[in-house]
């Protein structure tokens, strides 16, 4: 585009161009057809403004000329796993999905949610790909890292919630989680804990990073992760309680928890309870999202707190750079950790 | 439309029937430009082609004709109040959008999410006026029965969570909020609680309907209400803890709560923690949705269940008949006591 053009006249133009050639009449037929003009037909006037409104261009006729109303929808992706086919109830993820829809509104934007099978994750750019949508958020970055390469590889305006991984060429917003998991496992060690289970899948990308930052702390403290108090725990209802009664049943000693997830994190707590293992005195426990109930929770849980108004926020403002044609450098948003009585 | 012409070729006639329309040739020429025919020349059929992707429809060139690709999206709008502008994190809407995305998802729809100001509630039918949705569920019923009353009179294919209300045009689908408030009630009082406060704005029809059913079971009871116990508690975080304090301030003897929600529930035990007041041996609470966390509270709460995943479906196959041209009429669903330790 030439410098000399201001953007909006140069799209108006375009636009203009789109609905000559679907018309099958000039540019100056189209541009004098939506200004009302009595020296088209009104056959072929009537033609261009109902192609004009059906290309969603917002005709404006009394003001003589045209304002263009460009397409202000933004894709949420939200990947299900075709085998268990979960069901969206994840409280982050949720929050994450309010979070966009203020984000968005706040930026005069619709919301366009898809749920696609995360073993076709292609299918993701569809809403993109048929000018639904001018570009796509990603919520559940899991182990597709080389299908949202290729993604944005294709160039689909793509902005994925997760880790920032090597060989990656799309962009990612996500929490501080190496940060996350060392402040996480000072704190532990700091009240004197010396045997801290961690649960969680490690190869998620995500919960990897905070287990590399419990090993980082651990190892600042000049002590070694022992893997017997590596559990991998999933996301699924009842993987906290599933994972205490591993750690329990192997008898591994241990005197905190560092939970991938509140709610795994609240799991344990309640399961903990049931064995009459007293939470902190007997068991610190820490979670990690801060999600809204965990300050309602009994102990009130301890837990690193990803930001989630910002994410929202820093998701669509990544997103608005990469659809204007500008980098979008992967960000790394803060966390901190949040203390209550589940640890001291 | 004649009985006679199937439904889908019908859909495909009016569709062929606009590109022609807006190309300015016959639907014959359409017909043919679309199976890729030699007869209709290559700027035709390029002008042809493009219009009907532009219009959405879905072009099998190979098949020799085309297979229209109706519009899937749905439309769920959840207002927000102009004044406090809340952030869309109450986790019983978020867990009302995850249900609707998990519904929309296995009917083969897309769901695009607006938030629109409250007071002007018309702007909620906007992405139905511009073709994007097929119709539109919202979430948010509060004071709007008027607005809402205007939008079906215009004939907006509209389905909204909420409470039966006399003189209702709009269909509601909606948990039967008398018969949980009753259920509610006669629990408390058969486990011997004479002094119940109900907390919540009775003037929100699913509120108010609640307390209703309380009224039912005290008065089935051959006891009165007390209108001294009745707090008109807000949705605002702090809600149930602002409860109970004017209820301990008024020096009004109760040894129950029924709260209009689960979080003003667990806000209104954990103060009365504070306040050294045992629950359930003092106070019992009982809440009022059934959201994930309320089994993981601590003590778990009794609470009326909404089922969720249910109404996700409910509302969607509501909505789908009308955009069918059916009738809707408005739906309760069923409610049931979850008895937990909050009040045993």
């Amino acid at each position: 585009m030439p410098k000399s053009t201001p953007p909006e006249a140069e799209s108006r133009r375009l636009q203009m161009a789109d609905i000559a050639r679907l018309a099958g009449v000039s540019t100056s037929t189209v541009s004098r057809a939506l200004a009302g003009s009595k020296l088209i037909s009104e056959e072929t006037r009537t033609r261009v403004m109902e192609l004009a409104r059906s290309l969603k261009y917002n005709i404006n006729i009394g003001a003589q000329n045209l304002r263009m109303k460009q397409n202000r929808t933004v894709g949420v992706v939200v990947p299900y796993d075709p085998d268990t086919r979960q069901h969206l109830s994840d409280p982050f993820f949720l929050s994450m999905l309010g979070s966009l829809a203020d984000a968005l509104t706040e930026q005069g934007f619709d919301m366009l949610v898809s749920r696609v099978d995360a073993s076709e994750l292609d299918a993701a750019a569809a809403p993109f790909d048929t000018g639904r949508v001018i570009g796509i958020v990603l919520i559940g970055q899991w182990r597709h890292h080389d299908q949202l390469n290729q993604l944005a590889a294709r160039h689909v305006p793509i902005v994925v919630w997760g880790a920032q991984l090597p060989q990656q060429l799309y962009c990612t917003v996500g929490g501080d989680n190496v940060a996350g998991g060392e402040l996480a496992g000072a704190h532990l060690l700091a009240q004197g804990r010396k045997r801290i289970a961690f649960f969680g899948d490690i190869n998620l990308p995500e919960i990897g990073q905070r287990y590399d930052g419990l090993c980082n702390a651990l190892r600042k403290a000049g002590m070694a992760a022992d893997a017997g108090l590596l559990i991998p725990a999933s996301f699924v209802p009842d993987g906290g309680r599933l994972a205490v009664e591993q750690l329990l049943t192997a008898g591994v000693a241990f005197d905190a928890i560092f939970a991938g997830s509140d709610l795994m994190a609240m799991e344990a707590i309640n399961a903990l309870r049931q064995r009459g293992l007293d939470v902190p005195d007997r068991v610190a426990v820490v979670g990690y999202d801060d999600i809204q109930l965990s300050s309602y929770f009994h102990p009130p849980l301890t837990t690193v707190q990803q930001p989630i108004q910002e994410a929202g926020r820093a998701l669509v403002a990544s997103l608005l750079e990469l659809t204007e044609g500008r980098p979008a450098p992967s960000l790394q948003l803060p966390t901190r950790l949040i203390i209550r009585h589940s640890t001291v």
